[in-house]
């Protein structure tokens, strides 16, 4: 079965919001063997609607709309899914009277112009919206299916979850599923080029992608059932593995923090980060992950020299001698913050992330340590050197580096040095 | 002058990468005057795409395609629009020189399949590409434009502003400016009421947007010049400041984040935040603005309470009397993170930003404390009690009610208590 997405809304013709929708929902819909062929955007515009749904339903017999389901005068989706049916909308007391009581919960005065979302198209299954006010629909006709969805992304999703989901599993008669994995330092063409037969396989199939620094094999499959599936890329995997070695941080986690979170939970140890260059991002990352607390106690973002020596107690002679970004400083600062703390490991990060340099060193340049006390484990980093995104780009490398360095140093696949003896030779 | 964008890529299809230049485009063209009335999707398929741009044609004279230009044999947009446009492709030995350089300045070794990229159709402009290996096209024929750009969006992004905007800014007669007003601690439809009427405007135009807790207005003029924009939307601008006074932060700031570090850069004022469930969110936003190290010395990701006692002085019968989520241990967090960095003011943040509670407190449940370290403003929220995404709205929304309250106390606009009055009454 196919299904086409058409996303409704000036706002995102005009760039001001992000489309988030369609990436969740093709997600989604490939886990159900649901393949979309087109991904589409329209505006509040009701002839442009009518035409894209038209066109849509020459190549498919499911579109799934999301957006147009708001308060304002120009949200028209249902009006214009309800005409292109010949369906009339009718008033729904019970949803009026739930979106009357959800104004009335939250001690807001309800503005009239809400009640035009108890607004339902005749014979529609109503999807009830448990994150906000507007409703959405299945309609079927003729063997075409509509499924209508409100644009917000929290309302857009938990109704997903909750009500399409399931209609949609019964739907369909086969199932996609997929592994991921995941690669830290390598690039893309290279790890293409070491598993490069691998990318003309039909069922299942292995696609390479590259995201900020990190470069991931995608394998495929379509099979009746999960296990089918497992099975047809069981041997991919095992190759893939014996190609990529030790670059691969993980199977089927979806990041670098949750590559650590896991080690770190299996051995009971727990982790502080001290940050420069970072500013937070890699306590954020952390604290991302539900039930980090078990794992994560603290973070020090030291973004002055002043706090480095304050709180971290980095010495002012390797400040002055070393500058703040250089492999003793990071040695330093993640020693300070392991003892601040009280925790097995502590990881460090301070660099240069651009745009221009603050310590006369160039950018991109970006330490990392990873110390349990003992044993040292540092990297020194070259990330980009400027261009756009220079600052974003290093930040988002170096935390992905640091997690990926202290996943290593906790597994011991890497060399580790004497944190004693290495501060004192400087 | 309209334009398409098609986006090609079945990794975009699948869900597996979000579709970020779709917006930056849109954005880009609008403020050029350019109306983006389609944005599409196709996968990297042949059939498709020569349909897909067979209709882009049948409604607008250009198009601009964004992915398919990578190495690997199922990249192929550049291909399908020589094809369309019947032209042939020819190797650049200047790019393939490039391309080799790319490699080398990288110590690494260039796989054969990268030289697919120096394959140029023939009569095309060649945009170079500083940030990647593969080059971009703009191709012309019969008034017809096929302007062909790199996927990866920080290539894209280089690629547009160096070489598309200014080929562009040529084409368009007149200009689309937009100014935007944002608000926060006002919900969506409560704003879009209070300036109903001038929602119905055509010239400028006025449309409500709401993101993570905030809800902005979008003001829009097309006219000759930008003098002449502007000069449309003073008016509307001013009324709508006197509709919403206090809930405005700031007009043309593109966040909370931004307003604040504006006010402390202005008043030549520093800021620390002790952060707990934001978890390192609050420095990581402060930190994306360049230049942050003028205004933001310190950090404290406090996760667990022995930190909070321990790096920020909060007192331990506090912690046990009120627990962590509490206005009393904010104020103390606030203050401690003050004193710990030297700075004017401190901030802090502690709630229970879920999906589950920790400390028995209610799930949204919120507390931000400012502190100049005599004045103390203190603001308890009621975020998301559950749902899909509570936790990550939480944290986004309370680190933007944490600027915006540091902003507001600077400013003077919100009424403040003694800090000592405040603490000794516990």
């Amino acid at each position: 079965m196919n299904c086409e997405l058409i996303s409704v809304g000036t706002e995102i013709l005009l760039g001001d919001i992000l489309n988030t929708n369609a990436q969740y929902l093709s997600k989604e819909l490939a886990s159900l063997g649901i393949g979309v062929t087109h991904q589409c955007t329209v505006g509040d515009n009701r002839e442009r609607l009518l035409s894209a749904i038209d066109l849509a339903f020459s190549r498919c017999e499911m579109i799934i709309f999301t957006g147009g389901l708001g308060p304002t005068p120009d949200d028209l989706t249902k009006e214009v899914c309800s005409e292109y049916f010949g369906k009339e909308l009718l008033m729904d007391e019970a949803i009026a009277e739930d979106i009357r009581k959800y104004f009335k919960d939250r001690n807001r005065t309800m503005p009239e112009s809400n009640l035009k979302q108890a607004l339902v198209p005749k014979d529609a299954t109503v999807l009830y919206n448990t994150c906000g006010t507007a409703p959405g629909f299945i309609m079927e006709k003729d063997g075409k299916t509509m499924i209508i969805l409100p644009g917000p992304p929290n309302e857009m999703t938990a109704m997903f979850r909750k009500s399409v989901r399931p209609f949609l599993s019964e739907k369909s008669d086969c199932i996609i599923k997929s592994h991921t994995v995941r690669t830290f330092g390598i690039g893309e063409s290279d790890m293409s080029e070491r598993v490069r037969d691998l990318l003309f396989m039909e069922n299942p199939t292995v696609a390479p992608y590259a995201k900020s620094g990190e470069a991931l094999l995608r394998v495929t499959a379509k099979a009746e059932s999960e296990e089918k599936a497992d099975g047809l890329m069981k041997d991919v995997i095992s190759e893939i593995e014996s190609r990529l070695g030790d670059y691969i941080y993980g199977i089927d986690v979806s990041s670098t923090e949750e590559a650590l979170s896991k080690i770190l939970k299996e051995k009971k140890m727990t982790v502080s980060f001290a940050e420069s260059c970072t500013g937070g991002l890699c306590g954020k990352r952390m604290t991302d992950l539900s039930g980090a607390s078990q794992i994560f106690h603290c973070g020090v973002i030291s973004y002055s020299n002043e706090i480095k020596e304050k709180v971290l107690s980095v010495k002012k002679e390797h400040l002055t001698k070393y500058g703040a970004v250089s492999a003793v400083v990071a040695a330093e600062m993640a020693e300070g913050v392991r003892l601040l703390s009280s925790s097995s490991i502590g990881v460090s990060v301070t660099g240069e992330a651009g745009p221009t340099s603050g310590d006369g060193k160039p950018v991109g340049l970006i330490y990392i340590a990873v110390t349990d006390g003992e044993r040292l484990l540092i990297k020194e980093l070259h990330g980009r050197t400027g261009g756009d995104n220079c600052r974003e780009y290093n930040r988002i490398f170096s935390a992905s580096a640091a997690f990926n360095a202290a996943q290593t140093f906790i597994k011991g696949s890497v060399r580790s040095e004497s944190l004693r003896e290495f501060i004192e030779s400087h």
